[in-house]
């Protein structure tokens, strides 16, 4: 890794009058920065001379009551650069240059003494900046009321935006004007879903995605979220004001900060290309390089599981008995009777690791294996789960013996159903559980509301316990998939064990209220700037009525399912169906069996929010390419150019199509398989069908 | 252990109008219960033909919600009864004899199914009785909204009460008839403590000691506080209705319930003389018998310590350093500079355990000797202390093996500062940090607002960690000494090892508001009712000017602080003063080498809440005896009658006795000791000086 500090300026202390203007090192970011005659901190962005983020103020709401955005003078000013480049231990890339520019600014409140900084970064795809929290006399531990960080956006943009909510991110994704968002949050709202908390007023989620009408991209975020609430954005829907909004506890308290410290980094990643957005390193450049010293364990991993036929409708169940009146660590569940349908019994998990083991892949998920489902009412139960008692089918020592003779790995799984600091109390127990029986991986679960009865999913202390069990479990090394945990913010980098998260809507709601086309054409550009998503694709039967009761249809063709696995980036990557659908279609289950979970290079083909994606990668050390494109309800053409590949050689392309009259909803499951020869040269039209999708697998010859 | 179970009747099912009386073996107690037209529950009680509870309504509020209080038609009753002696691990008696009468009432709402039953059980020294929620069909889990249990009083009686409060119970106890509670209470409420929230409405706390104008002594508490919020008393003070009072989370819940459980008892202690509500074993019988199968680690225990220091205004400090910016986990305190005056040093830790040593002292407290002391902000800061980190200047190795080499134990300190959670995460590293260095008791402490932030002290869930911890500890055979814990309930007859709490206003007060003189003289009969207190007496020099600028003096004799080690019964017992006054007093210091703090037999020879208490007691296995008087600011005779001593056998009592000029403003220290031998036939008057006592110690000639 090379670094290049260059220190380019330093200007005297108390400049009471100043604007400081940052230049993006290609030049097409220009930042400005001043205080108002209020002394309130003013930050502005311009892209290639477009107006991105207007005049826009900056400060804290602090208590003991300081209003902490204004009266300020600027004490002193540094500008930095950076161009260095760094390793990944996984990702689109193996190798991210952070090439950006800094201004660091001090200031002083006048009377109280009290002082506060702000960093910037600009680089070529962006901004981020932070507020830092000196230690200094008058001021070392404080209660955050709100952060009053703005974000003037210069127009009435085009916005793919979910509900702003302190306790779930699985809404459908709502695009519209942002003149619009209250004509429609009404109704993004009121979907059921397990544990929602909107919030009193007008606000979206991040990571937003935004269109202007004169060509830009823009995308709002933030960047290492440590031991702070996550942010939401208030919308003034009139004149396009958007503000930071964090979570609060339920006392109404936003975070509790001693001094010594700094917020996590607001990003506005932007760009008049889609495609620059998707290919954006700005949100993991903005993280703490990684903390883990030996990496060596973190394995990026395609898996099965028992999984989705719990969610199925065909009668497979979590629990093990029928019986509700347990109470965990008194019920002997030895004396209870089975209900014959529970999913994770050792001879069908045998069937998963032999599956597994015959068609390479990784690992094996199991959920249910654990007592305690029978009654897991979440926020009134608090002893739910033991995370180290296994039911009186799933034989731990002899899943452990057999996975391990065939060359398989078990995921464990921990659903806390939120009754998080009982998790807690469990947590070494748990790890040191894991590591005694074989298992390197586990999936967490944070259904419903959170115990301790004070906080959200997103609030302050949740995002010190998701960040804590991935710090732990590190020491335990244990790789960590969370699922209803707070968004991502790139702190896979510092902990690259965190391999995955959900905090999206995912493939299970393809069994609830449905999954709309142009979903997956959204995501990449909003929730996955985060960080890898397990969205569990690789649903073949579609048709749940196959099963029993349930009506619901996956909103794909079977091709795009298989595209999903190059266009939704993750290192854990599951072929979440039955394994006896894909018995059916081995040919079309031989991309996933191919696909890789990790890279060298990423190239961002095509790529629209809202319409289609189209990425190509290479896979890591190896010379093999994997392209994946998809589209929404629209069938399209794409224009696949694969002039990524290396000049001079010929590859064997076999082309993954949605067949000639495929469509999502009449005939999802029509798929061409076609293998031809390509070059760099080679530029393919291919047909997608309404929510359809392509996959292709490119090999040298 | 012989137990005599005889059923006395079964009533037929759904018998709608039905009154229930219960008589107490000694037949001075009648009990009746019946449904009122509305079918709610109602109870009342007689003791020798005297009303001292009438008509009063029983049942609950919950959510979803059940007005879980009338609409009952009982469905069964039962009448049982018992007679049986159990061994006490460590008491003020060798054996307690269980005696009681049973009923049980199975009711029935018809309209929606649900079941609750009533059980109450009749000593001839109170009744107690509990809900019980069996599984049911119609009802798993359910939140409480409050205990609607009424108390309903006879008459407007004497009460020696604190105010009712989620946090603490450090108050001054004030005595009123209940008619003057509402024009006190905001002076009771308004003493500076470190965490206050007193209840909306008028309520005070339990265990609460009141006295009829017709002779009656009545106390009202509870027993086997397990998973249920502590209960507080709401007091009409025109009506003298008292009713139940349940501690809430921060969002107004009381507690979370599942079926298949039961409430703790609801206890009403009752005499026509004060000293059979101090002999009262009601609420230890009314615990579950002991959990710990192997006792042989629990030890009463004497012990000095490394603590009043820090309250004299000495200098002396927990914090090693004067540094506040400290992060814990962070910060390495071998490159901050020591404060010179940190308490818990190990060469000042050597001069208490060779004091220890020298004088026959079980154990050494040591606190202030792990990092976090610096900054231990309650609440904002949830991450304070290391409990496995000692400073620099605390040689734990060095320690372990010079406390070995002189026969003492040093006492391990957890001040958790409330921040609960984060406790609970360390917990059995701090267990086992102890057991690999010698340790095997622990004091807790809980100051400040607790972290769950949605929780009080007093609540369902902080309840839960406390005995929590209790039973935690047991498994690493680790007694507890609990300090700003909620109040006890008996709860160490099941967890033997919890082997005292703190829970009230207790010694260390003397240095700050200060303690008044008939403190000690009600505290046995409202906080001791619970279980034992870690009251820390002790103090030879009551002059904190001596030290600095405290100004502060002791509220009692000299004398009175060696009676204490008789009249607070606690099996752990601290000499609190600093050592060098002990060495001042070797004579009178004398008295508390020898006091026992494990007995055979106890008796309570004088007694009245707020004037005056003797007490003798029996040491364990040996022929000692040792009597304690206290009186309150008035100056009395006692009364002491040796007829507790074994018959036909003189025995060598020595007398230490207020001088005659005594006084606990004026002339505290004076003394006198006095042998003299006695028998079972002495009488000895004895003048005690205002908040004077008397401490004798007798042996066999």
């Amino acid at each position: 890794m090379r670094t290049i500090f260059v220190l380019l300026g330093l200007l005297a202390a108390s400049v009471t009058v100043n604007a400081q203007t940052l230049t993006s090192p290609d030049g097409n970011f220009k930042m400005q920065f001043h205080l108002s005659d209020e002394g309130k901190p003013v930050y502005s962005l311009m892209y290639k001379e477009k107006e991105v983020i207007n005049e826009s103020k900056m400060g804290l709401q602090i208590s003991p009551s300081i209003a902490f955005d204004r009266n300020f003078s600027v004490v002193e000013t540094k500008i930095d650069s950076c161009d260095t480049v760094w390793k990944t231990v996984w990702g689109q890339n193996s190798e991210i240059r952070d090439h950006h520019k800094e201004l660091w600014v001090a200031l002083k409140q006048e009377k109280s003494g009290r002082l506060l900084n702000i960093r910037f970064r600009l680089f070529n795809d962006g901004l981020g900046f932070r507020y830092e929290f000196p230690v200094q006399n008058n001021l070392r531990h404080f209660t955050l009321k709100e952060e009053l960080t703005e974000f003037q956006l210069a127009g009435n943009h085009k916005a793919f935006w979910i509900p702003a909510d302190y306790d779930t991110n699985e809404f459908q994704i709502t695009t519209s004007r942002l003149s619009e968002v209250p004509l429609l949050i009404d109704e993004a709202r009121n979907e059921p879903l397990a544990c929602k908390s909107p919030t009193p007023n007008l606000a979206v989620q991040t990571p937003l995605m935004l269109k202007s009408d004169n060509g830009l991209y823009i995308n709002i975020h933030e960047a290492a979220l440590v031991n702070y609430p996550a942010m939401h954005l208030n919308l003034d829907a009139e004149t396009y004001l958007m503000s930071a909004h964090l979570t609060p506890d339920k006392n109404g308290n936003k975070g509790y900060i001693q001094t010594g410290s700094v917020t996590p980094w607001r990003t506005i990643i932007v760009s008049d290309d889609a495609r620059d957005i998707l290919a954006s390193n700005l949100i993991l450049n903005l993280n703490e390089p990684c903390k883990i010293e030996d990496t060596s364990w973190i394995k990026p991993t395609k898996y099965v599981g028992v999984w989705w036929e719990y969610f199925t409708g065909g009668g497979s169940t979590w629990a093990y008995t029928d019986t509700q009146d347990v109470v965990i660590g008194q019920t002997d569940y030895k004396q209870l009777k089975p209900n014959g349908h529970h999913g994770a019994n050792t001879a069908h998990v045998k069937e998963y690791i032999d599956f597994a083991a015959k068609h390479g892949f990784d690992a094996v998920l199991v959920e249910g294996w654990n007592e305690g489902w029978e009654d897991n009412y979440a926020y009134a139960k608090e002893f739910i789960y033991s995370f180290t008692t296994p039911y009186p089918d799933f034989d731990v020592k002899e899943l452990q013996a057999y996975a391990a003779s065939k060359g398989v790995k078990i995921i464990m799984h921990h659903e806390t159903t939120s009754s998080v600091a009982d998790y807690e109390r469990q947590m070494d127990d748990a790890f040191r559980f894991m590591k005694d029986n074989g298992y390197d991986a586990v999936k967490t679960g944070y259904v419903g509301p959170i115990i301790p009865r004070s906080e959200h999913h997103d609030g302050q202390w949740m995002v010190n316990h998701y960040n804590r069990v991935a710090e732990k479990a590190a020491q335990y090394k244990i790789m960590v998939n969370s699922h209803e945990a707070v968004r991502p913010t790139g702190l896979c980098r510092t902990y690259p064990n965190w391999i995955a998260q959900e905090s999206a809507r995912g493939t299970e709601f393809e069994s609830f209220n449905g999954i709309r086309p142009d979903h997956q054409t959204i995501l990449p550009f909003t929730r996955l700037m985060g960080g890898p998503m397990d969205y569990t694709p690789g649903i073949f039967e579609g048709d749940l009525s196959v099963y029993g009761s349930n009506k619901a249809k996956l909103g794909t063709t079977l091709v795009k399912q298989l595209a999903l696995y190059v266009t939704m980036y993750s290192p854990l990557q599951m072929a979440a169906d039955l394994y006896q659908n894909y018995e059916k279609y081995p040919d079309a289950f031989q991309f996933i069996k191919d696909v890789a979970v990790d890279w060298d290079h990423t190239y961002i083909l095509e790529a629209e929010p809202g319409d289609y994606i189209t990425i190509a990668r290479k896979a890591k050390g190896k010379n093999e390419w994997y392209i994946g494109g998809i589209t929404d309800e629209n069938s399209r053409e794409a224009l696949i150019d694969f002039s990524f590949l290396p000049k001079g050689k010929k590859y064997q392309a076999v082309i993954y199509a949605d067949g000639k009259k495929a469509d999502w909803r009449t005939n999802p499951k029509e798929y061409v398989i076609e293998t031809r020869t390509v070059s760099h040269k080679t530029k393919l039209r291919q047909k997608l069908a309404p929510s359809g999708g392509v996959a292709i697998s490119i090999k040298e010859l």
